[in-house]
């Protein structure tokens, strides 16, 4: 099988196992590579000049946009706006549609489930337009049951946030079922990819969500680089977030007449490098496939999973089946504290992140205070999973409990 | 002399003759360097994981924060919020100081000179919160007179948002006086430090400014990553602009407990290789001095603006001493439309921007709908300067008018 560990200069230099790639992912030489040759090759401010070099960084940061827009099939670029992350991303519609679209009278349903940064937006757009925040409730394992979904929607549900896939439990939730709800009182979708985006293809129009977030770096693409993906309509509609160059077409002492979809959401020097650089990782995707890819992360997961569950009091938070995980796997370890766990970890240079994961509201409802994630991409080996294992193994021990 | 130009490997591949600085600068080697050995060898998450590559990733970022704060003599590294650009830190304050301390009594001071990103975000904050906008007028040189400064301020002047230099004119703006002024009505004054950064030493502390903004990119650092200065007084009063992951100490259903500064200001992954990349283009500034670098482009500027203003019908923008300009060569060609006068300067490989600059009520305030701008940087040479002197001096002629 193709190593595709070669892949990644920063493998070849670090020897670390490195399982928290639901944090960040690393960079193929790719797209290190691409960055660099805009620096070095094409630099200058975009969308501004008429010199070739100014020409060759807009051309390059406009294909960087139509690659993304057929990564997640939408129907046109102009409904792609790249942003710095997907905090950013989900700030925009908050500010944007949310605060000049809701109510006292609307409902926002969202999921428990939620990232902090698809939730504390809407809690602010919530406090500012006093419509009512609604928490989707979410099983033990991660499930979305009919009754609470009975319960969390209602004929006043105006927009729902919702991840498509946990960062703390991996599980994919059921998009299609929330749509198809929200249709029912004309709500919008806000979906969160940012964990979905690496591991599975995505298709906005036939999820038929409003919008859509992913960020870069997840995706094996440079920081500071991020999507937001919006239906043209809600888009034309929306007054602009931030302001400044490069939004406008024209600008008087009284105001401004905003420039058209997408500029008007991307206002100041916009970050060409980082868009050329996440136009290569897709690339990287797609020369790999995702098929190829999530066959390596099911089989990965799968033996992680069943190695995990194996230890004893060692618990695994979500679904039971690796499947249902997107190489995420969450656990807990009885009388040992998550920052121990890392640590020990560590020190077998296993790189795990220990927290709240940005999802405290999920943890407390699972009665955890905080947990370790191990996040496997499709670069991992068996090997790899063996030694999380191993290490996981031997924690209690090491701490002082017997076997 | 040193040949700077050796500094940048666009200058090896590309035979161009460079003079839109003022819209982005090229990057020397060790900037590109430094971001792409972050990939290569400290890629994670920062502040997130406690395994040795996050705490690296952790400890480049805070280090180039440290880096920054020393650049611009900040009191305290906390004051240093890292934001994509000079855009975002500007709308930042805007929407979180502007939007919560300013009422319909209120007054705020924009200066006719500002790029439209110190401007149309107080055009919003105007809108929303009531406070009047009123603006202060140059002469046509660009300079302040003490009867312009008297007529914009007021005892109700709250918030005065001004530039350091002009991105059109060049022309460095009085701002202790500014500042003085703006003391008398405890009104806060937010600079506009775009174009000033890469030109010349700032100390925060001297001068006295309550928020300070610049981008990296136009320092020669990458593109993403910019600054926000704000004095921690006024930073911790402010609640937070975009919310999410790590800018939050506790988060619950109803509401959140927000980080301590600066983290409160960054949501979500931050640009750690872009900040890495800002702070090799600071030691590279600091490695070279402004001294020297200031010396280097007088001698530029006086070559161009002589050479400029002996040619007939071409008109500068602005002061008539070299040492006002700041690089900035801002110019009309009589009957001939900056765009044609760009589109000529390009075929002799003179990159030079035509257009408003994102400053249409200062041209409009001009008489002026459109000029092409020359801006220049240590890194340019006198024979650059002299096939820009010599290709504008041909334009009228290949354009069909007589000499």
């Amino acid at each position: 099988m193709y190593d595709f560990k070669k892949d990644f200069p920063l493998f070849k230099d670090r020897d670390v196992i490195y399982l928290d790639n639901a944090a960040t992912a690393q960079k193929p030489a790719c797209v290190i590579e691409a960055e660099k040759e805009f620096y070095e090759k094409h630099n200058a401010n975009p969308l501004r000049g008429f010199y070739p070099l100014s020409l060759e960084a807009t051309d390059a940061y406009e294909a960087a946009r139509k690659t993304v827009q057929h990564f997640i099939h939408a129907a046109s670029e102009t409904e792609i706006i790249l942003t710095r992350n997907t905090t950013e991303s989900l700030n925009l519609v908050a500010y944007s549609y949310g605060l000049n679209n809701l109510c006292p009278e609307d409902e926002i349903v969202v999921s428990i489930m939620e990232h902090h940064s698809n939730m504390l937006p809407w809690q602010m757009v919530a406090r500012q337009t006093g419509a009512k925040l609604i928490y989707l409730e979410c099983e033990k394992d991660g499930s979305l049951s009919e009754a609470k979904l009975d319960e969390a929607f209602s004929d006043k549900t105006r927009l729902v946030a919702i991840t498509q896939v946990s960062n703390v439990l991996g599980r994919p939730t059921p998009v299609e079922e929330i749509v198809r709800r929200a249709r029912k009182s004309n709500a919008v979708v806000v979906l969160d990819a940012a964990q979905s985006s690496p591991h599975m293809p995505i298709d906005v129009q036939k999820l038929d969500v409003d919008f859509l977030a992913f960020s870069g770096h997840k995706l094996m693409g440079p920081m500071g680089i991020g999507v937001l993906y919006g239906k043209k309509k809600l888009l034309k509609a929306m007054p602009p977030f931030l302001t400044g160059g490069e939004m406008i077409d024209s600008v008087t002492r009284d105001g401004a007449k905003y420039a058209e979809l997408p500029h008007k959401f991307e206002a100041g020097t916009v970050n060409a490098a980082g868009a050329v650089g996440l136009a290569a990782a897709i690339d990287y995707i797609n020369k790999i496939g995702f098929e190829t890819m999530q066959e390596r992360e099911l089989t990965l997961t799968k033996r992680a999973l069943e190695g995990l569950k194996a230890i004893p009091k060692v618990h695994v938070l979500g679904s039971e089946l690796a499947e249902e995980h997107t190489g995420i796997l969450t656990f807990t370890i009885e009388d040992v504290h998550p920052h121990d766990v890392s640590a020990v970890l560590e020190s077998d240079g296993v790189a795990v992140r220990a927290g709240h994961h940005c999802a405290q509201p999920l943890l407390e409802y699972l009665g955890v205070r905080s947990a370790t994630r191990a996040s496997l991409m499709f670069y991992n080996t068996e090997e790899e999973v063996d030694a999380l294992v191993k290490s996981v193994a031997g924690v209690r021990r090491r701490m002082g409990y017997g076997e």
